[in-house]
């Protein structure tokens, strides 16, 4: 087969690049795609008189005698997809800058995926899925220290892997609320669990079950299990009819965006909302409600891409430590370098570091970091049939090899700054559409608002007709999702087609 | 690579064994796995002094750098495992009659799956894994008819894919609570949701976050998220400092075994349950809280393998119906065929099929069939980033092939109540050790008690040692779960290792 002869070679010539540049010590900041997708298309092309195109919209209509197909944007074509681009049932190339809502950390068929996908070692991991708690396979410690271990944010070196980032929300808020009975039961002097509170749990009641609360903030977004859910501040679309925990919420302050030209104003808010948290623990404490931990995006993706200042993250790490709360990072979108950092928390500088870190989506592997002395006291505690997935543990591992190999981090870093500054330059030209740009600094995880949800929604399609594939997040706003191999090229693509659809809509 | 040779002559054996069994319209009832798989090993063998030996102890020392290693049983080498025997990190083969936690349904390194997993459609969906509710692949329709829903039970021909088991619960019961609130707002006449209720779910309170309930079964046992935990009433380990939904459950039928044998009181027993199934809606009605779902396990496996008749499961779908309670049947262990029937409440007969049917484990794919009135009434409602993995719906189509092809399932019927008998037997020599043997007529889905916790784990312990991997389950029972390849020569080894081992301990 033709692709697959291509994809040979494409393998080939990768692996002499990453070998030439493992040589190197400081590995170019700027990462061209040709050289690892060198069929990757150069433009976007569509061919059909609408998006989905009516190949897309028979697979839909397929789809739907067993599956909700409203929710469909496009049916892909994904073994003909390549790179930055994504091509669809109707053969149409789309620049992807949405990828999979920030889960393709590396391009589409990338040759060092399909070459380890080919491998008898993940074909023995795919189709031998262990029960990873009871019998992990013999290259288990091997695999995870190579990969997901090599990344493991300072503060927190252990690592619980989950199925999901749902789950290792869940997991990790599992692991913060045995840990806050641990220390309480050890402030106490009591040893072990009482009688009462075995009998109690089995009846979901207290103290067994305990009447302990999980602080989140409004517009943030956790996952879409009960507990995640009930974290979940999103839209009311995610949470209606849903029974959920009665754990409170602050609102996210309300930061004004180029951050940096309203610093004080800003630091204001953020002062408001630090002062609201700590109000909250304290009259949850009150109430017989104790605050066992607070989960906090570094960039409230869903929710509309909301940011916050370092300082802001300092002062709830310094919060939570001086009420014991424990303090989860939830990393899920901002994880993985498209921040421009590894962790978009490593730019905080906290002095204490998160006591857990979760992750999932271009990781692929999905799962938490925590502390060491978050492990819980007894085994079985927090534990599952699968914990996690080996495959997807070895995909983590190469892709992180990747990222390292090729400095996809700094990479992205760059390629953000000068996209910003581009986007800049479009907000003041297209000042009807664009408000409220941000993302400075902060790799290609870069948003901005149209005037209203209607716009933007016009905005999107307009660009999906064009052959770029956009995606949308709270009330009005547009979030760059591009992948870690987002370069020059594809910068000029996206900005030159932005440039056209926001001359049609001002 | 000598396995990688050995592998394709296994695999082209199978093709053309398999071919010429498709001729057939009446597989064999008895299938030996030495066809599909021609090295496996014929008896356990066992070259260390314990088990784990000390190169699984060195690997779990090494896992112990990151992750719990308690609940390590032993580590593997999957590789070389194959068909009903697990190889560990020492060379020891074990017969394994646990199989992941019941989990792998066709044997160790099957050579169709192997085959399936270094195809090119296979990398392309591992590598390039889509937000599959708003991308789905071209191949996506195709994969689930071929094989996920050619086995949907009968009245539930929609699918929401998930994760894993407790995703899948808790994604039906998520789906349950909407069905009801929209049945609500439909006998009201009501059309939309209202202000009250979009604003007070962002809250996480009532209307919007409804006050509704799931009912489910003490010993039960549904998942370990916030949602599923609160369904589960297995241990009090599994849920002690978590906080839970104060959601009620009532006692399982104390059903005495075997079943036929106490067939009236039995069924006293299981009325007074199916009266205080009734009692716990209406009473909590009167409260205000309203159950929208009952949750069961056909065979509560985890909660000690407890089992009731088919009338027990369709006067509870009266029940259910009688109160408008949608039915969520958990088989995320009993399904795939291990009961003698694909889904073990195939058996009940029922008039009215469940509204909701999960499965995981041995499916390898994970999710939700559901009736179609229960398709939430806007996309988005039920939805995640990436519902489920099309690998492992490729890997489902694959084994439910081969299940079908080789007649699994009346296999699995057929030699399950050869080895129930066999076990009567050695329960009748050995009663001191072997108690409420239960399963019969329902495949290799077998269990007895010993007389206490200790007893039953020096047996597994000792089984261990024999080279034979077992499960424990409840309070003191043993539990079978061998593949759905489990036949003659196993039985054979297992019996006689049992008896070997009871002889010790009597």
């Amino acid at each position: 087969m033709l692709q697959a002869a291509r994809r040979a070679t494409a393998t080939a010539r990768t692996r002499t690049f990453a070998r030439s540049l493992a040589t190197e010590h400081n590995p170019p900041a700027r990462f061209d795609s040709r050289r690892v997708f060198p069929d990757e298309p150069t433009h976007p092309r569509v061919q059909t008189d609408a998006v989905p195109g009516p190949r897309s919209k028979e697979l839909s209509a397929s789809i739907a005698d067993f599956q909700d197909p409203r929710a469909h944007i496009l049916v892909a074509d994904y073994a003909k997809s390549n790179g930055n681009y994504l091509v669809d049932a109707d053969g149409n190339q789309h620049l992807d800058v949405f990828a999979q809502i920030a889960s393709i950390a590396i391009g589409y068929n990338h040759p060092d995926l399909l070459e380890l996908a080919k491998t008898d070692q993940f074909a023995v991991a795919a189709m031998n899925r262990p029960a990873i708690g009871s019998f992990p396979g013999s290259d288990w410690a091997e695999t995870i220290k190579a990969g997901l271990l090599s990344v493991a944010p300072k503060g927190t070196p252990h690592l619980f892997t989950q199925m999901d980032g749902s789950g290792a929300n869940e997991g990790a808020l599992k692991a913060a609320f045995m840990a806050y009975r641990a220390r309480e039961r050890k402030e106490a002097g009591i040893e072990d669990f009482t009688k009462d509170e075995m009998a109690s749990c089995m009846n979901n009641a207290s103290p067994g079950s305990p009447e302990l609360v999980a602080l989140s903030f409004k517009s943030g977004f956790h996952g879409r299990l009960f507990g995640s859910l009930s974290l979940t501040r999103s839209k009311a679309i995610h949470k209606l009819d849903i029974p959920a925990f009665d754990w409170p919420a602050v609102p996210w302050p309300s930061t004004k965006y180029p951050l940096d030209e309203y610093a004080s104003e800003n630091a204001e808010a953020e002062a408001r909302t630090i002062a609201l948290v700590e109000e909250t623990i304290i009259s949850h404490a009150k109430k017989g409600k104790k605050v066992a931990a607070l989960i906090v995006e570094p960039v409230q993706a869903e929710g509309g891409d909301n940011h916050a200042s370092p300082n802001f993250f300092k002062a709830l790490r310094t919060v939570t430590r001086e009420h014991g709360v424990y303090m989860i990072v939830d990393e899920v979108q901002t994880g993985v370098g498209a921040t421009g950092s590894f962790w978009a928390h490593e730019k905080w500088q906290l002095d204490h570091p998160p006591d857990f870190v979760t992750f999932s989506k271009k990781m692929q592997a999905a799962g938490f970091y925590h502390a060491p002395e978050t492990r819980p006291s007894l085994p079985y505690r927090n534990y599952n049939t699968w914990m996690g997935d080996p495959i997807r543990a070895l995909q983590a591992r190469e892709l992180i090899s990747f990222i390292k190999a090729h400095g996809l981090v700094q990479h992205t870093a760059a390629i953000g700054s000068e996209l910003y500054d581009a986007l800049s330059g479009l907000a003041k030209r297209y000042s009807g559409t664009m408000h409220n740009l941000r993302g400075k600094d902060c790799g290609t995880f870069i948003a901005w608002d149209a005037a209203d949800a209607q716009q933007r929604d016009a905005f999107v399609a307009a660009m999906r007709k064009e052959g770029v594939v956009m995606g949308a997040c709270g009330e009005r706003a547009v979030r760059l999702r591009p992948m870690l191999i987002f370069g020059d090229r594809q910068m000029e693509v996206l900005l030159e087609k932005m440039e056209g659809v926001l001359k049609t809509l001002a």
